[in-house]
């Protein structure tokens, strides 16, 4: 099922940005995407997740499936919110076995929402 | 639009449940029920929002809308927290002008995710 990999491009993880540079989030949107999204996964840029305390953030929503938010993503963890992605959008509502879920997802979960209702 | 408010009713807040006692998600669940929904809002108990750190935690969705997870809900939130879920159901897209969101929405937030793409 089609799942969408949301990058917060806003996010300044808590930290003044320097004239001219780009946001925490924006670099994090521009590696995700250079590394290219796995099958099944269309990354887009979102301005602001309000999950500002904890950024770097992305999210995970699809048809039919729990939606996830992580926080505290940083540039080296790219591999691993695409890797993530990928099995997310291949598990049956979205539920990824624990022990297949990379580290940064167990750990550094904000929230979750259940399935929108049909 | 039908807006539906989760409410994790397996949240400790953070601290141990006395044997017997009901967890403080469950008491604010049944303290919102007890209180009844808006017009256009249904309320969901949920296992779980993945929000453990900022319990305890209430979500709103509904097709079309952005979703919203908001935490460290208390028993004296549960009528700011009906009062902004009625707002939410009557919202275009889910998006509550700023000035007539609850407080403890606006400072409260833990996360946001856009609507669902059709």
């Amino acid at each position: 099922m089609a799942a969408v990999l949301y990058v917060c491009t806003t996010c300044r993880a808590g930290a003044p940005v320097p004239e001219g540079a780009a946001a925490p989030g924006m670099q994090l949107f521009d590696a995700l995407t250079g590394q290219g999204a796995p099958d099944g996964v269309t990354i887009r840029p979102v301005e602001c997740l309000s999950a500002c305390d904890h950024g770097c953030s992305v999210a995970l929503s699809k048809a039919g499936g729990w939606s996830y938010v992580y926080g505290r993503m940083t540039l080296a963890d790219a591999p691993e919110i695409l890797r993530g992605a990928g099995l997310y959008a291949n598990a049956d509502n979205g539920i990824v076995p624990w022990r297949d879920r990379p580290v940064i997802f167990r750990k550094q979960s904000l929230a979750r929402i259940p399935p929108m209702e049909p």
